[in-house]
């Protein structure tokens, strides 16, 4: 895009100069046609005929103003004209003005007369930029007035945003059918919009001082858009870059902090109670096969393995120092380790930032920089790497190795994940504390969590990010091929102004959160529940691959929930072709209701259910089946779960890799048979229509971002 | 209220006559005029004068039109004028309109220039009325423009509305700021806009054959609010009244059926597998003390009580027959239940309209009308009635008694309620299947639950209703003592349709469904796990007398999700007052936050959460509290959740009686120290911070709407 850039940094080197932190209107509309930003046309005319030719040259009707110096009050002096229409009446406006403005005061030096372009039908919008805490440079797109101001009704994507980008921001309002031709008016043009915001998101990449910049209204005509107002800011003071790593340098830490050889555990103790105890206690009973070090200046031995006074006794190389010290004692310890060459140090010690001493974490991340240490937390549970058999935490062992890797910024959800996991017996690879994210955070996980291949699904619960532009950078990268879900605390204003009483972080707008996460491709959960969920459901089930979604339930009033839910979680219900409705009806009683939900009716033998759930996942046109069960005397639960996972497995033999979830309604026995699915690929739950179906829109929801839907 | 009814029915009946179906835009206005509708004032002039005069009388702007039964394009014939301010202009007009109509057609009759008050500026709003097939008439509101036409921003109320009803529906709406003055303007006339939904609702109700009625646009001013432009439509058809019962007709019924002496089994079978004999089983091994009478022409004895051949052979009263007997033999059984003088009679069968055969339903019914027999289903599980240890089903028995009554319109729905209330030990006192409603519906239940003393709480699951208004009253009433859960199933299009294809039930558009329950005081659940979480907890929980809730927690990133529970639950975290703040600070580490939520910080032992939690039911200016629960060596979870029970109950002993509660972060033993509290008043989950907080939110709801918080 051939942008003139020159003018830009003349006009922006200006203000600057003139210390200024906003551009004038006229400066603006300088930066804007720049930057190809239509505005309306504008122009000083010192005659009537200049008038005329101005005002004829931008066709339909103009607005007139007096240019003077002298007078301030325009209107008062009669010096304004709006919708002036015609040759005629422009040549009589210039005049009315001129003489108007004498009247008025009649030494004023007069410039001239103002002719600008009159706009109005279309559509206001609302088109801007401004510079996040979290994310940076974010733009913004809704509709004008009241929609914006009170219905809040915007959208927010990161900048750079291509013409693709910005073009999805507007289907992303809700009052999106506006652009479209609501009430029978023509559609705006899309295009000339989106291609607005792309100049704008290229104007506030390109000059990061842009600090805001609102076009409001921007009048949106079938035939293109002009931003009829224009407000530039600039940033007064200069924004630190955050501290950043390749990816090769944060692989190679963090692998070694995940995949250790050889740990040491710097305040291990011997005595029962202690956290220095814990930790030792569930290194060495978790069965971590690796060398494990105490590092405790009174003790020879713990637990049966050699104590150290200090890291650097340690013989041989190091690749993690899990710290069970005091808060005091931290700081030197870390130098320490940084001398015997150990790259990550794990904090499990409390007493920093949270609890009023950020002077102390300070020293201590400027510590660990100065010695090459990253770090992980202070103020956390310590991590468990399950393929490793590592659980270095003050908290009980888990073992149950699988494919989902978890992370909590707080020590109370890390607990409620161990809890969740271990009654689900969820299949883990990682659970990971942040704590008070001093140094390693979100980003470092995810980009070794990409590369580690026990892990297929990513969980964090955050309550705020450092970096958001990090973490949205390698998001988009991880989502294309692993999903990962977010629980975002804080989303409302009083959990966002709890979230600050609790880690003095300050959290974002959660619209932009919201926004940006999603074009990240991350699936945002909206509680822990569902965060919980589908962590475990998400590894079960195999990736869509398509839209169609076909529901298949033995009772009806199951099918209506569940119908509810699907729509809830954005899924569609397949219009079922006719020759398939008959393939199906051929299984089902006259009186139950093919079309989709299949309503196979209540007191159906097993043999029903089987022949429906095989024709659906061998229809090829048929991407996923939701099942409702209804708990009977001819099909009792085990007999459906047992039928279900035979039929779901010999299907995958064949190749045949839909995802299948299931609700099942029924005594207490549908707890067993729900287990039983779950532990055979079905993401399946007694008494709720609704989780099974979330899990499966989470699913979709990532599928769709990663293009593979 | 004075209306002109006269006048309004003359033109009713004037449209009639004239086999019309709507109103003229005159007639429309006259209606309007009679109900004190402010229309905008209108004239015919004959001269300049009279137009002069007729503008004068109307103040502000007017809008002139020729009228002339020879000129149809007014336009066209310059015979219109817009926004004429001000005698000289009003008069040039009127000279103006009527030589251009003479210009534009010599010879047309002219007979004046319509003068009308010109209505601009203020805010748009609609205000209609029309007739719901479930609910009838039911009035409208909502802001005009693409808010209610792309957004759908609009809020139902039950006619008829007072004005305080009325008035809520202002605030019932997205973008109800508009109207307080949103953007500097100044809020519209709320009183006058009140008034006019009012009359509008006295109207219909008034005049029943208004089938539809439209304001739009009504132009709300700071000082008032008229109707721009008015539509009326009749009836064409007449609706059929819906059957209905006194309630003392319904609760003899209701009564017996629920709390029967003596129950008959038509149908009643020896053989096992046989839906006959898995009813008598239940019966027996459920210990229901009453008289059990087989009835089977072929048997002497079943489950060793005596069979009958018919019921009219049983000796003595019988309260209710239970029908366990293919769908061909229910008609003539049901009329010789009839003829015995049995009043109820329950009917598992299915094969009625739910398969296709309503025919055969509508014969049922007519039968059992004639006989004064009320019927239960067809197509249903049974009942239950645990405070008489009757089990009338063919599903297991259940016997845990406690408060909650539930039904459900679909047999899975009620297997589901069985598993969840026996795997959580939920107190039940009925569970009643209602399938296809063929009569006794959930106004007759309601009706029944509110005199039962052994019921405290009512859930529903429901597809339909049979008569939405009979409905409402009903549940109005009772919602004032009792809360009423109800889980509309077929929420969203695709619902309705599968509801549709379940049982032929016409399903109203859902927020009219949406707005009326919530007016007739019910407590709408998003799902069915919501359902059978509030039916479980409401009990439970005492009701509270205030709105402002306390969060205390061990866990910070509990805090804040509990925080954002909060806010989605409608409730509000109280402003914590300083000397308060001061007490709660006196417990806890200096690091800990106070105000709200009140983090306590982990790792702190009992005597914290025990002083915390106390002071927190001790001041009467809190009204409930939110317990973040985190798992720590220090303070177990067994231990949290027996000085939580005990706490409670020592505040209780001293009438201290506030809902507590919470939400526990762990490993699995929260699993037990959560059912622990729940066991002892304090509803508490594992895992989530969400569904403690929805199940408080839930009794808030029911505790506002029956006025007592």
């Amino acid at each position: 895009m051939a942008y003139d850039t020159q003018t830009v940094r003349e006009i922006i080197d200006k203000v600057r100069a003139e210390d200024r932190s906003s551009l004038t209107a006229p400066e603006g509309r300088l930066v804007c046609e720049a930057y190809g930003i239509t505005t309306p046309g504008e122009g000083l005319a010192g005659s009537a005929d200049e008038a005329v030719r101005l005002a004829a040259g931008m066709g339909g009707p103009v607005v007139m103003k007096i240019v003077s110096p002298d007078i301030l009050h325009k209107t008062e002096a009669g010096g304004v004209r709006v919708d002036v229409h015609g040759d005629d009446a422009v040549r009589t406006a210039y005049t009315e003005i001129v003489e108007n403005a004498r009247a008025y005061s009649a030494d004023a030096a007069i410039d001239g007369v103002q002719v600008q372009q009159m706009l109005s039908g279309g559509q206001e919008v609302i088109i801007g930029a401004t510079t996040d805490p979290t994310f940076g440079k974010v733009v913004v797109f809704g509709l004008g007035g009241i929609l914006v101001e009170v219905l809040k009704d915007v959208t927010f994507r990161l900048a750079p945003v291509d013409d693709a980008t910005a073009g999805t921001m507007l289907s992303d309002i809700a009052a999106a059918e506006v652009l479209r031709g609501a009430r029978g008016a023509e559609p705006v043009d899309a295009a000339a919009l989106a291609g607005m915001i792309r100049r704008v998101s290229d104007l506030i990449t390109d000059f990061p001082e842009v600090r805001e910049l609102d076009l409001n209204p921007v009048f949106a005509r079938p035939d293109g858009a002009s931003a009829a107002d224009v407000r530039i800011l600039l940033e007064t003071e200069r924004v630190p870059e955050p501290v950043r790593y390749t990816d090769e340098e944060i692989l190679a830490t963090m692998t070694r902090m995940m995949q250790p050889r050889s740990v040491a555990v710097i305040g291990a103790s011997a005595e029962q109670g202690k956290i220095g105890n814990s930790v030792m206690r569930n290194l060495v009973d978790g069965g971590f096969a690796g060398e494990i070090h105490p590092v405790n200046p009174k003790a020879d031995e713990i637990l049966g393995r050699t104590a150290y006074p200090s890291v650097a006794d340690i013989p041989g190389e190091v690749d993690v120092a899990v710290f069970a010290v005091p808060a005091k004692f931290v700081v030197a310890s870390v130098a320490e380790v940084g001398r015997k060459g150990i790259p990550a140090a794990v904090l499990i010690p409390s007493g920093f930032a949270e609890t009023g001493n950020a002077d102390l974490q300070q020293e201590l991340v400027d510590t660990a920089r100065e010695h090459g240490v990253r770090l992980l937390g202070p103020n956390i549970y310590g991590y468990y790497s399950t393929h490793q058999d590592l659980c270095a935490t003050f908290c009980t062992p888990y073992d149950v190795k699988g494919g989902v890797a978890l992370t909590s910024q707080s020590g109370g959800i890390g607990m409620a994940i161990l809890g969740y996991a271990r009654t689900t017996g969820m299949g883990v690879s990682a659970i990971v504390g942040l704590g008070n994210k001093s140094d390693i955070d979100e980003d470092d996980l995810l980009t070794y969590f990409e590369s580690d291949d026990n892990t297929s699904c990513i969980a964090m619960h955050l309550e705020d990010l450092k970096d958001g532009r990090a973490f949205v950078e390698t998001a988009r990268r991880v989502t294309a091929t692993k999903p990962v879900v977010v629980l975002k605390a804080g989303r409302t204003e009083m959990g966002a102004r709890a979230a600050g009483s609790h880690t003095g972080a300050l959290a974002g707008d959660d619209k932009i959160y919201d926004d940006i996460l999603r074009q990240a491709g991350v699936v945002r959960a909206p509680g822990l529940n569902e965060m919980l969920d589908y962590s475990r459901g998400l590894p079960v089930l195999p990736t869509p691959k398509g839209e169609n979604v076909v529901i298949i339930t033995g009772a009806g009033g199951s099918g209506v929930l569940l119908s509810d839910a699907v729509v809830d979680n954005g899924l569609s219900l397949m219009e079922i072709p006719p020759d398939l409705d008959e393939s199906f009806r051929a299984f089902i009683p006259p009186f139950g209701a093919a079309g989709n939900p299949i309503d196979i009716t209540g007191g159906e033998p097993p043999s029903t259910y089987e022949a429906t759930i095989r024709l659906g996942l061998e229809d090829p046109r048929i991407h996923a089946l939701i099942l409702g069960y209804w708990h009977t005397i001819v099909t009792p639960p085990m007999v459906f779960a047992e039928l279900t996972a035979r039929v779901v497995a010999e299907a995958r033999a064949q190749g045949i890799d839909k995802p299948v979830v299931a609700s099942l309604a029924g005594d207490t026995e549908v707890e067993e048979a729900s287990e039983h699915l779950f532990r055979n690929g079905v993401v399946a739950y007694p008494y709720t229509t609704e989780r099974p179906v979330a899990v499966l829109g989470a699913k979709y929801r990532w599928a769709r971002s990663a293009g593979l839907v």
